[in-house]
């Protein structure tokens, strides 16, 4: 079994990892542009064969992954499917679904394409970023199954679940809805967080040394690859831009509250938003 | 040595293992009006004696620690001062400095004050939160340290680096400016998030079980005590509204990259924003 990977880095390499743990024999294929970037992940162990485009890697791959921004999805995707045989199978990982989806909704082969999305990932990106178990016990979502031809989406599945993963089936439009609120917008709110701070740090306003571990959470996500996100947030702008109409709505009334200097109005915000706790353990 | 603390939950708790660990034949006393903490303080070893109140305290302690929120520590503090002896050290360990030290500004007993904030804390509160290795490696920020008896200080410093701490010296406004930034601020943004989902959740539009360990991060201070949280925000309100402001301005300004199709002007703000790594390992 050959699986490429078109972008060999932190979801990538992973996935990379965490099969060959599994799959001893299988082969995984790096497909970039960038020759510094197949180096490394050749060197990490992430695969062992290279091709510096996918027209290259088309012919010899039974599974081809992409895990590359998500507007660079969109573009190749229609060509790709153009190229593959029968056996083959398409599978992406970017964090949006609705447009990658749409693009190729009357393709001849999208019953040879899964869109998958991975809720598993840190603030860092490239091949040095990847490790093995970062899908443990985390969940693929999979959607519009039934668009899927049914002995390929099997064996994807036996591997995603034998590598640790639940999986979840959504329709793309749904997906997108919900990753707008509990992971786009938390990207928005992180990155805004850093430049207000940055900012007041270059007029010498702020002292980055006092922060504490509750600043680091809350900004992390700012350290996220600009080139990744900046196209899922716009891919996904339609349910994004609602998700911050939600949020902002929020953060006004409690604005409001701390200028009225109203106590029992901020305890009871408070409180409210403090029921997060009992989901999220 | 005879230590009370009034307030025995995370900070004063975990502040008395540390020193316990230290200097085992000194001794912790409780303050606090609920029977329960003080059972619940004893029980699991982060005090030996218990009061009711403050007052039946101030005569038995050497230094009296103030891990209460902000508006109590605020109204109790000149009465305590009232009474304390010579010998006598009170210390308050208030996240916000600037209202709790003008209110003390004149008191005859102020060199017997040391206003300092413990950078250090989780989302988790009350008397089971405590934990003996909160505050090693992290910052004690002590305010306005040429008013307190140069003895006393001294003491005290040296039991707060023994515990593993280093010392900032700021001014108390200083002090508040920069927290509203790097920590006040940060707690905004995760309440309002926790709404914004929450309400989005009960509407059945987000699936919570989808999240992953990036909205766990950035909503993670949405978990913390309202009881605390909500006099912080009041009593740093000016500081607090315009660090809003501020976070608003960026947020405002992705927006309308988002709404102009703009993915240049969009990496361009994730790419500034992501500068924070550089800072913050």
């Amino acid at each position: 079994m050959n699986i490429a990977y078109v972008g060999v880095g932190l979801i990538g390499g992973s996935f990379s990892l965490a099969i060959q743990e599994l799959y001893g024999h299988w082969v995984m294929g790096g497909v970039s542009r960038k020759e510094s970037t197949l180096d490394r992940a050749e060197e990490l162990g992430l695969i062992s064969e290279r091709f510096s485009g996918w027209e290259a890697a088309v012919d010899w791959a039974d599974w081809i992954i992409l895990s590359i921004p998500v507007n660079a999805i969109q573009k190749m995707l229609p060509s790709l499917l153009d190229q593959v045989k029968d056996h083959q199978v398409v599978v992406d990982f970017g964090s949006t679904k609705g447009g990658i989806c749409a693009n190729v909704d009357d393709h001849p082969r999208r019953h040879q394409f899964i869109p998958a999305h991975p809720i598993a990932g840190t603030e860092y990106s490239g091949p040095e970023a990847a490790f093995s178990s970062l899908f443990k016990d985390k969940t693929m979502v999979i959607c519009d199954p039934e668009r899927v031809e049914t002995k390929s989406l099997q064996a994807f599945v036996k591997v995603v679940n034998e590598i640790g993963m639940n999986i979840s089936y959504l329709g793309a439009e749904e997906h997108d809805r919900h990753l707008a609120y509990i992971s786009h917008l938390s990207h928005v709110t992180s990155f805004s967080l850093s430049h207000a701070v940055l900012q007041k740090e270059r007029d010498g306003e702020v002292l980055l040394e006092l922060a504490g571990s509750g600043f680091a959470s809350t900004v992390r996500l700012a350290k996220s690859s600009p080139e990744m996100w900046a196209p899922i947030f716009l891919d996904n702008k339609k349910m994004l831009l609602e998700s911050m109409e939600t949020y902002h709505a929020h953060f006004t009334r409690l604005k409001s509250l701390l200028e009225a200097d109203d106590l029992e109005g901020i305890i009871s915000f408070l409180e409210k938003g403090r029921e997060i706790r009992k989901i999220l353990k």
